[in-house]
C-alpha cells in the first residue's frame, strides 16, 4: 500500500512504500539515536530504541559528558526537520563570539562570523529531554531504558541486551543503528566479528568542569553572548552560559606531567593554581574547590573507524566519530548524520541495504575532516587565541567575510555557519590561510576592500596551490 | 639472599637479588609468551603461563596463523639466549634470495645480503612446541592450557580465567605480560579501563594457505633455497620450503571487488584464475582446489598501541604491535621484544616497574617502523618485485652493498641480518633510496666501484637531505 501524506507538523514526507512492518533497533537514546528514531518513524517505520542508562526524564543522572553544548547550522537543520528548531533555540543562549581572558584579567573579543551570525549555547540534557520526548508522542517508537547492548547478530538483525534485572533479552528486527556513544557496544561487535579498520587518540589534557553560578543579584556574572576562553599556552579554560544564568566552565589541562591533574592533589595546590592563572575568574567561583574534587577528569578522545555498515547495521554519531569538543561540532555532526542517513532513505524508498551503503560513504571523510579540525582548534584556542598577531589575522580574516561574502569565506563560517562538506571547509581553510598570510607578508591590509586586489591575490594563491 | 649463578647451559646470569617470592603470569603461551616465560625463569621468577588453546604438544591445532615464518638475525639472537638456536637452526631450511615466477614461468632472482647472509625457513608449530618443552622442563615455570583470559585487575596484578569447564580461575601474581596476540585480552582490558591509544587497520587482501607436496620421487618441486614470488601487481603467492620437501604456499588476494576472494566462487573459478595467473605453479598443487576451498581465508592486520605498560602489567609481541607478514619481522620482532625487556630486567635488578617503564618507551618506535617497513614491503612484492627496473635498481644496491660495506648497508640487510634499531633502519633505508636512484639517474653505474666516487655522492645525499 503505497503512502504519500504530506505531514502537517512539518515538511517530513513518507515514503511511497508501506514501511511499518519493518522493524528498526535503535542502540542508544542519546541525542543521536532519539533523533534518528524519530526521523525513521516519520518514514512509517516501526522504531524501539534501547538505551543503557535509566529514563533521563525520571531521573537526575550525569551522563559523564559535557553539560552544554554549541548548537549552530548544522544541527538546527537537523531538528528543523522534527519541528524542533524553535522550541529548542528559545530557551538557548546566543553566543557571538569569543572574549578572551588575560592573566591580568584584559578581555579582548573575536566576532565568530558577520552580523547575525551566532552559536548557540544549548543543554545536553535539556535537549535530549525534548527528543525523548519527542519519540515517546509517536506512536511508532518504543522507549526501552535501562538495557545494556551486549550483542549483535549482524546477518539476522537480532540484538541482545541485559536489563535491569540481569535477565538476557533477545531483540529481532530487520536492521539495527547504533548510535551508543564513543565507547559504543554495537561498533565493538562489529570489530570482534570482522575486519574493521578502528583508532581511538587520547589527547594529553582531561577536562574538568566547575560552576559560576549569578551574581547576588541574580545576573550573569559575565557577558552571557559570548563564549569565554582563558587561554593559556599549554592548557585553557572556558565557560558557556546556561539558561539558569550560572556558566559551565571547563579547565582543559594535562592529566600527568609537572603541571597537571596529577600536581593538583591539594585545596592549597588548586586554590594557588587559580589564583595565579585565573584571578578575574576566582572571585566568582564561590564552589570552585568542591567542584574540582567532586567533580570526575574526563579524558578527551578522537574514534575513527570504517566501514559504519555491517550486515543489517549501520553505526551514527559518536558511535562511528568520536571528535574532541574544541570546534563545537559533535551534536551537530551527529546530527548531520541522521539528515544524510534520511536523505539516503527517502532517495532509496526504504532500500535501508543501498541507504547505508551510501550513508557511510557520503559521511566518512567529512566524519575524518572535523575530527582534524577539531583538534587543530584545540590548538588554536589554547596557545594563540591571545596572541596579537593572531588577533591580527582573525580581524584581517573577519574583514575579508564582511567585504567579500561572495569572494571568501572563513573555515569557522564555512563549518558552523553553513551546511558546505567538512571536508570542504577544511580544504579551504588551508587555502585562505595562505591568502590572509601573503596579505600580512606584503603588509598590504589596507587594500583588502579593494576587490580587484583580492582578486588579484587569490588567482595568485589558486595558481601556486594547484 | 643475593645469588650470583653463572648458568652452565648458556650465558644467561641471574640477578643479584633473589626474585623467587616475584610471581609472574604470562598471559599466551605463543612464540612470545613461552620465550619470556623461560627469559623470566632464567632470571630466578616464579612464572605462571596460561594459554587460551590445549596443549599443541599434544593436540593437532592450527593457530589460524601462517605454517611457516622466517627467522632472521634478531629472533636467532633470542633463541640463543636461552640455548635453543642450534636446535632450531638444525631444522631450519637457508633461504638466501628471492625466486620470482612471472606469467610465463620465466625466472628471476635476488640474493637476499651478501654471500652467507640467509633467512631460515622455520615451522612455527615445532619452534612453539620446543619453546613449550624449554618452558617445562624448568622447575620455576608452569604451563596451564585452555585457560582463557577474561579480566585483569591492573593494580593488584590478578588475572580472571575461564578454564575448560567454564569455571573462572582468578591468579594472583606481582606482575602480569600480556602475550596473547594480535586480539590480546589483556590489552583489551587495558583499553576499557582508562586512557589508551590504539588503532587497527586492515589491509584489503587477504591470504589462503595451499599446497605444494614433494615430486613423485620425494625431492622438492622448486628450489628449496629461495622463497618464491608470483608478483601480479594488485596480487600476489608466495612459497616456503618445508623441512618434509612440501611448500606452503600463500595466496594474497583482495577479500572484495572485481578480482578477489568473492569471485572465486567455483572449482572453475578457482581453476581457471591458476591456469591464467599461476600456470607455472599449478602441475604443482594436485590439491589446489580441495585446498582453496578446505582452508580460511585470513585477514591482515597492523594493530599499534599505546601504552604497553598499566599497573602491573606490560604487553610484548603481537599484543602490542600485530605487523602484517611481509617482512618476514613479526616473530622476529615479538623476540627482539623480550630480549630488550630482558636487558631492562637485569639494568635494573628485578624492579620491574622500572624495567617495564624503559622497556616501552625503548620499543615504541622500534614497533611503528617495522609495521610501517612490512606495508611497504607488501607493496614492492607484488607490485614492482618483477619490474626490469626493480631488479636493475635492486642489483646496484647489492653491488653496493658487497663493494663498500662499510659505507653502505641497504634496509633489508639492516632489518634483517643486524640487531640495528628497526627505526634507524627506516630512515636509512629511505636515504639509501635517494642514493641509489641518483646514481641510476646519473647513469653512472659503472662508477659505484669507486670509493672516492661513492664518499662524493653520500656527502651530497647527506647535505641534500640535512
Amino acid at each position: 500500500m503505497p503512502i504519500e501524506v504530506f505531514d502537517s507538523l512539518n515538511t517530513f514526507i513518507k515514503l511511497h512504500v508501506d514501511m511499518s512492518n519493518t522493524k528498526i533497533t535503535v542502540v542508544g537514546g542519546g541525542l543521536a539515536g532519539s533523533l534518528m528514531a524519530v526521523y525513521f518513524a516519520k518514514r512509517g517505520y516501526e522504531v524501539n530504541v534501547y538505551e543503557r542508562r535509566p529514563d533521563m526524564r525520571n531521573t537526575d543522572i550525569s551522563a559523564g559528558k559535557s553539560i552544554n553544548l554549541a548548537l549552530s547550522t548544522r544541527g538546527i537543520r537537523a531538528l528543523e526537520r522534527v519541528g524542533l528548531k524553535d522550541a529548542i533555540l528559545t530557551e538557548a543562549i546566543a553566543m557571538h563570539g569569543r572574549t578572551m581572558h588575560d592573566e591580568n584579567g584584559g578581555l579582548s573579543y573575536q566576532p565568530y562570523g558577520k552580523e547575525g551570525q551566532y552559536i548557540n549555547s544549548v543543554s545536553r540534557g535539556g535537549l535530549n529531554i525534548q527528543l525523548l520526548e519527542l519519540a515517546d508522542e509517536n506512536p511508532d517508537v518504543h522507549l526501552h531504558f535501562n538495557h545494556k547492548c551486549i550483542d549483535v547478530d549482524f546477518e539476522s538483525g537480532t540484538t541482545m541486551f541485559e536489563d535491569e534485572n540481569g535477565d538476557q533479552v533477545t531483540v529481532e528486527a530487520d536492521y539495527i543503528v547504533g548510535g551508543d556513544g564513543a565507547f559504543s557496544a554495537v561498533r565493538m561487535a562489529m570489530m570482534t566479528s570482522g575486519r574493521m579498520d578502528f583508532s581511538q587518540d587520547y589527547l594529553d589534557h582531561g577536562y574538568k568542569e566547575l560552576e559560576i553560578p549569578p551574581t547576588a543579584n541574580g545576573e550573569f556574572a559575565l557577558d552571557p553572548n559570548s563564549l569565554h576562553i582563558w587561554p593559556r599556552g599549554e592548557y585553557m579554560m572556558i565557560a558557556l552560559p546556561n539558561p539558569d544564568r550560572t556558566f559551565t566552565c571547563t579547565l582543559f589541562y594535562p592529566f600527568t606531567g609537572e603541571t597537571s591533574f596529577d600536581t593538583l592533589k591539594s585545596e592549597a595546590d588548586v586554590k594557588s593554581f587559580f589564583n595565579t592563572h585565573f584571578s578575574d575568574a576566582v572571585p566568582m567561583m564561590p564552589t570552585l574547590i568542591e567542584d574540582f574534587f567532586n567533580n570526575p577528569t574526563g579524558s578527551l578522545v578522537t574514534v575513527r573507524c570504517y566501514p559504519w555498515v555491517k550486515g543489517k547495521a549501520a553505526l551514527i554519531g559518536d558511535a562511528c566519530h568520536a571528535v574532541v569538543p574544541f570546534y563545537g561540532q559533535g551534536m551537530n555532526c551527529a546530527f548531520e548524520d541522521c539528515v544524510v542517513l534520511d536523505d539516503c532513505i527517502e532517495k532509496h524508498q526504504g532500500d535501508l541495504d543501498a541507504a547505508f551503503a551510501e550513508y557511510q560513504v557520503l559521511r566518512k571523510d567529512n566524519a575524518n575532516a572535523i575530527a582534524d579540525l577539531a583538534i587543530q582548534n584545540f590548538f588554536e584556542m589554547r596557545d594563540h587565541v591571545g596572541d596579537a598577531d593572531f588577533l591580527h589575522y582573525k580581524q584581517i580574516e573577519h574583514d575579508l567575510c564582511e567585504l567579500h561574502p561572495d569572494l571568501f569565506k572563513s573555515q569557522y563560517e564555512m563549518v558552523t555557519f553553513t551546511n558546505v562538506a567538512y571536508s570542504e571547509a577544511k580544504e579551504l581553510g588551508a587555502k585562505n590561510t595562505a591568502l590572509v598570510m601573503e596579505i600580512i607578508r606584503q603588509g598590504n591590509e589596507d587594500k583588502i576592500s579593494d576587490r580587484n586586489f583580492i582578486l588579484d591575490q587569490l588567482a595568485k594563491r589558486d595558481a601556486m596551490m594547484a
